[in-house]
């Protein structure tokens, strides 16, 4: 181990090799504090040359590889598991002028989100992904897995941001493409390949990434509906008739009494309902006609409109405080996952299901991204088998033609669940591309793949 | 070779195996009337499951495949270079119903996209990629070829279409995956790398595709402008203006007159304009207000708005009708580049000093998707030399940050291009790829990838 600290601290500077047990100890914990196994070392690279030299190291000391970014991942796969050089992107910060004329800017992988949004707002521009842990979640993190968010149906994921890439292979080889055109039929797509892929074929150093308008002019209503199927035919009307729509959340009655309840809101409707949606509009010129119109076309059972900048934040409050409410109740189960609109009624019911079998402390709250069908659920006070209800909801998603990872990605807690995702024939084409790219295998091990036996 | 017609007749039938050189030829020449080398034979499977048989068959015999689909490629890349067995996709054509609530659709290869177009709309939804060549070209093909059209700047191109895929890897073994969710990280895009591959990877048999509204209500604008910048300019008012915009489509004054001589239409301005931009919106209600408000914000020295549906197709013949007029030129050069916004002036000059250092006979036109800064450039006449020509002007797009072919693919006409794009590293982890999914190099030998020089 010496030796390969000696070797790493002569590529990014003694200073930047963190190998004592106290200072090592903030990169193998997750933002939640949960604890991954003991890593050999930390290093922290500042720039793409040091990462294919700290690369080119490990792979001759044969030495497994934890690409790290923010921190803000939920499945484990930026901790390391025992044994390994964690990679910390952090020092990785530059980011380029905002081209404006081509809505584009290229930024190093350990760019916040935050900061991106900062950087290109002031020009009229924004960046398509956004998501709760901007402040933390770079833009390496956000490619590697693929985040998705909450204007996802309307920009596309993260892939769909990515207009070109530089990242470093196994053996420290630097592969770099940072042409920035949307059409460019030139060979494979690399970006698209390392987008998702979770630092197991490639550590992203740098990205180009697309803008889309920064719209000023917005309008925000949380409707109240009957069901649950009466938000998802909502969605379709919406759609089809405010090509400004800009977000479509929705969360059921658990969910909103958790928030108001932890975070003290007033409840925004004199009666609960059982499902909610909110919706807002982002335009050129205030979209709030526009978004009332299309809502007379709906089942909604009432609505609050927010007035002002000031009243839209109020809205907002119940959606974004939501997530860490639910968090209070510890859920035993959560899931993070992806239905077909026709899918997402279903999967509801299927959980009220398991509330009425289970005994009475047992409790369920559901948010999500009604725009792509991507749900949260959180299921507390089970008394029954964890793995087995899991296996069941998982199995019943697939089968109602959703994925059992949405937005969160694999990492390390899901890898279980792949075989029940993808066909065999599937998994072992992930696997060759996996062997082509890394074929030592250092690349994030027991990520998306099971961990080889330790020896 | 006869031991292997006869294995393949037993799969797909005698009477879709064809070895006679009078119907093989069908499939030796390409939509244009080029001529590729001499197949060994054609086979059309009838199914995925004869399908993965024929690649068995022709893995077994070390016999190289050449995919083929509606044949309306520009780059060579379905044509035999000689002794291949050609694979026409074109008897499965299986379309699934429409599922109108998760705006989806499960299409066999083989199916046409006007077919697809038929199909969808009468639901109120529609297919988000189109081009010229609809009624030939295919939904594999498009997916081959990562096709892109005249939407892309709004849905993206053929790749942002596909949400699951099911193909034929080189030795028979069918990989599946027709999950239909936007939000699907359960481990690496196979959808998004088999677009693009050319058939090099795998051979697309199936795709479950996403819809996007059909918009009736449309407002299009011929708008004349004072320079090629003054209309890259009006598409950044457009894109920030108008979230209804579905259509950019820019021209030169020379492929105006090329196709109002060539079509016999009138022209549409009393006097000639360096450039025109065709603009088109799409929604729910008449967008033709945002439109007109929009057009206020920018340069338009003139410009000619459609009254009614019969105005539109007036409209929209000049462009439609002009890639035939500038066919009529025969030019020595084309070229199917996508620039940056920046790119796109710088580029039109370049063509325009090409010209002036010619002699008297050499002409050029252009048009371009300008949302995504696709030009298609024709220059004829030419004394000088072309393949210079061709590089010099290449090599320019790259250093724009341009990518040297946008939507027609590499095939095999354009691979000695690649290496002006892509660095080395990058090749090579293309050549990774493609040793992982066809080891022994059957699919499309010669396409993307230099031929192996023949034993």
């Amino acid at each position: 181990m010496t030796g390969l600290g000696d070797r790493l601290a002569a590529v990014v500077g003694a200073e930047h090799v963190l190998a004592d047990e106290d200072v090592r100890a903030a990169y193998e914990h997750d933002w939640k504090g949960t604890r991954g196994g003991a890593a050999l070392l930390a290093v922290r690279p500042g720039s793409t040359g040091e990462v294919a030299g700290v690369l080119r190291c490990c792979s001759e000391a044969g030495v497994a590889v934890v690409p790290r970014g923010g921190n803000t991942g939920l499945a484990g796969g930026a901790l390391p598991r025992g044994g390994e050089v964690v990679l910390s992107l952090e020092r990785l910060r530059a980011v380029g002028p905002v081209e404006v004329a081509d809505a584009l800017v290229e930024a190093e992988a350990g760019v916040t989100l935050a900061r991106l949004q900062e950087h290109v707002r002031p020009e009229g521009l924004d960046f398509g992904v956004d998501l709760g842990a901007r402040d933390a979640a770079t833009v390496g993190g956000m490619i590697a897995t693929n985040a998705g968010g909450i204007h996802a149906f309307r920009h596309g994921t993260m892939r769909a941001q990515v207009r070109g890439i530089e990242a470093v292979l196994a053996d420290g080889t630097v592969v770099r493409r940072l042409t920035g055109v949307l059409k460019d039929n030139a060979g494979y797509d690399l970006p698209g390949l390392l987008a998702g892929s979770e630092g197991t074929l490639a550590v992203v150093t740098r990205a180009r990434l697309r803008l889309v308008p920064f719209h000023r002019a917005r309008a925000t209503v949380l409707v109240a509906l009957a069901s649950v199927d009466a938000g998802v035919r909502l969605l379709g009307v919406l759609l089809a008739r405010v090509p400004a729509l800009d977000a479509v959340e929705i969360f059921g009655t658990r969910a909103l009494e958790l928030v108001c309840a932890s975070a003290c809101l007033p409840r925004p409707f004199p009666r609960p309902y059982p499902a909610y949606v909110l919706v807002e509009a982002a335009a050129h010129d205030d979209p709030l006609d526009q978004l009332v119109a299309a809502l007379d076309h709906t089942d909604a059972v009432d609505s609050v409109v927010a007035a002002d900048a000031a009243g839209r934040e109020r809205l907002w409050a119940y959606r974004e405080l939501m997530p860490e409410a639910m968090g209070r109740q510890a859920p035993s189960v959560h899931f993070d996952i992806c239905l077909p609109r026709s899918g997402i009624a279903v999967f509801e019911k299927a959980i009220q299901q398991v509330l009425r079998s289970e005994a009475a402390g047992a409790g369920a709250a559901w948010l999500g991204h009604l725009g792509d069908g991507n749900l949260h659920v959180g299921i507390w006070g089970l008394a029954g088998d964890r793995a087995a209800l899991e296996r069941r909801l998982l199995q019943l998603t697939v089968s109602l033609g959703g994925s059992v990872s949405a937005e969160h990605g694999v990492g390390t807690r899901k890898v279980h669940m792949l075989p029940w995702a993808r066909e065999p024939a599937d998994l072992a084409v992930m696997q060759a591309l996996k062997r082509a790219l890394d074929p030592q295998g250092i690349l994030n091990p027991g990520v998306l793949f099971p961990a080889a036996p330790s020896s």
